[in-house]
């Protein structure tokens, strides 16, 4: 079990004939509505419950009316609840950079379809990190756009106030192509940031191999902008971030999932049904804590992001951890993915996952953040990144 | 998905030529192991973390040596975890007596199968009321024997400070014959009780309906006795031995599962890993508090069923429900049923629930009650009441 693909015949319509992508072929995380075929996402008590949707999502049918053919829809971690890529019912896609190892999820299949060549393309979701993280672990480009900038219709909700649609790519130039018909906005060459803000906090916080293995990178971006600065990027912790992150996100989450749960009663895998019985549990007065440092985090962010300006962390803390390991084990590795992750929930700004580093030879991303609207910016320095490879 | 069975290929064992037993056929609960087949526990992800056993059970060996054969294994609730008897991943069998409402669980798929005449007996486990509840709602014979008795040698274990062998029948006769058999202590009919308590707390918890189908069965029991009398059964209250009982139960639950869920993240309802999840949250104080508790319990019943006394009691405070409702309808239900069954796992007494009332339609069972050992006393009271019906 270790296809991207969702089990059962695969969906394939072809794109407008004409169109900046014609040619190009892509895959849609599960998640996404393609008309007459069941949303699955990942989990087989979903689609059952819920009506075959009778249009494509906003970008499906954006990619398809732009040329690109749909050719599969991909597995997702459950409801999107996961960021592993490990899915019990459906199987875990493979990572061709680190086949014993997590794809990273819950993009999983996108990203794993994209990293093995069946596809130029594929559109995920990302809410706590479901595209950065899998692009991290399987080598790739991909972006978690400004929140609240795509049209969300047809996408499954997870946390409205988080949910973004992205996308993967291998080559920054087919990134490029992709980003800009998905941003509805030409990705310009010379429109660059001029500074480049290194977050320490978030270097110190991953493992040493993975900040040293993506020095490299950080020295070329260097060399690309007139100043360099380190600072810290959150000042009351990564740690605090992320629990204000998962607060809020498991609140809406539970919102979104609890009707479902109370008529339908489903199968779930023991985490992902852990993680919303913690979910209704949350006191009020913790939302309402989390609330409000979401507000000093998007100041932070704002201040710090200043035009012209980027900011680079490490995508993910370490490469993709082996399949299968125990709870013990991914217990604490995936709150410190979190760590490095929830910024963008959190407060919106958009964020492009480079590839080029490894560590003992898995693949693992250097991530580029911008001020909220700044996406073409961040594609636009993948595209001068990988010129200068 | 409406069979008793387990999915897949029917297990058939002939039992031996000549015994007690001869001619008898007999279903076991998925969690009795027959040597050679995978002892599925109503999960699909058990099985396959679990050798294939090489012996039967204690309980099939001991049928099958007195004659019975074997003619499948029935669907149980996951890993014995539920009292309703919906199983998502293996179906729903069938309650021949009330075929839109549920079998009760978690031995559903042994009441089902004895319900349906599709075999004379079948064995079950009784934890929190596991054969106790299906027998009230599928209208049979069904035992809980006192705690410790019987040899649970090849039975996939819960919380073993509870758990039962127990097992049903259509007809108190077959029900005697089996009971000599597996209590390997004769049916004496002329063994029977002299005083008959009448438990008060339980009767006024009942639906009012459901207490008023049961007083002609309180009034013929009655009649077989010297001295009737009302008592309080539980002083502090059924709610308050239930909290006892389904804290230690869910300690040692949780004891039972947590290297395999650590393992496996295995996929269960959501209803059964929400009840993990809370059991893996159970201070120590809270566990101790049980504890006490359940010595409370224990004197108190052996205070009360002094030699030749038995107590009676509604075996659910309803008939069945409907299935497939949401679990905003259902938790209140499962906490009702709690309160009238934890005093089977909290003291040990042994206990059995018989057929003869009806509520709307459905059946609902009287349950008798004796002091540890007197099982047998049970099974021939149980048989002198079917003659006299």
């Amino acid at each position: 079990m270790t296809s991207p693909f969702v089990p059962g015949p695969r969906v394939r319509i072809a794109g407008a004939s004409t169109g900046p992508l014609a040619g190009l072929t892509f895959a849609a995380k599960d998640l996404f509505d393609v008309a007459g075929h069941p949303t699955g996402g990942g989990n087989p008590d979903w689609a059952r419950q819920h009506p075959i949707p009778t249009r494509h999502a906003w970008a499906v049918q954006r990619l398809l009316d732009t040329g690109a053919t749909l050719i599969g829809k991909t597995i997702t971690d459950e409801i999107s609840l996961g960021i592993l890529g490990e899915n019990p019912f459906e199987g875990t896609p493979l990572n061709p950079r680190a086949p014993d190892h997590v794809p990273g999820g819950s993009s999983s299949g996108s990203a794993s379809a994209v990293a093995q060549g069946l596809c130029d393309t594929a559109l995920g979701t990302d809410t706590g990190g479901s595209v950065r993280v899998p692009s991290s672990f399987c080598g790739l480009y991909g972006i978690r756009p400004t929140h609240g900038r795509l049209d969300l219709a047809g996408m499954m909700p997870q946390a409205p106030g988080s949910d973004t649609t992205g996308w993967f790519a291998r080559d920054a130039e087919t990134f490029a192509r992709v980003s800009s018909v998905l941003l509805g906005e030409p990705i310009v060459a010379d429109n660059l940031p001029t500074k480049l803000i290194v977050a320490v906090d978030a270097f110190g916080f991953a493992d040493p191999a993975t900040a040293a293995a993506l020095r490299p990178m950080v020295e070329k971006l260097s060399m690309r902008v007139r100043e360099v600065r380190e600072e810290i990027m959150a000042p009351p912790g990564l740690s605090v971030w992320s629990r204000a992150q998962r607060t809020l996100q498991s609140c809406e989450s539970w919102l979104t999932f609890k009707d479902w749960i109370d008529r339908d009663n489903p199968r779930l895998q023991f985490t992902v049904a852990r993680g919303l019985v913690s979910s209704a549990a949350i006191p009020e007065s913790e939302r309402q804590w989390a609330a409000l440092m979401r507000a000093e985090a998007r100041a932070r962010l704002q201040w710090l992001l200043q035009p012209g300006t980027i900011l680079c962390l490490p995508t993910t803390p370490f490469p993709a951890p082996r399949k299968s390991l125990s709870l013990t084990a991914l217990d604490p590795l995936r709150a410190r993915i979190s760590c490095l992750t929830s910024h963008g929930g959190l407060t919106g700004m958009p964020q492009v996952s480079l590839p080029g580093a490894e560590v003992d030879g898995r693949p693992v991303g250097l991530s580029i953040l911008g001020a909220r609207g700044s996406d073409a910016v961040l594609v636009a320095m993948a595209k001068a990144m990988e010129a200068s490879r």
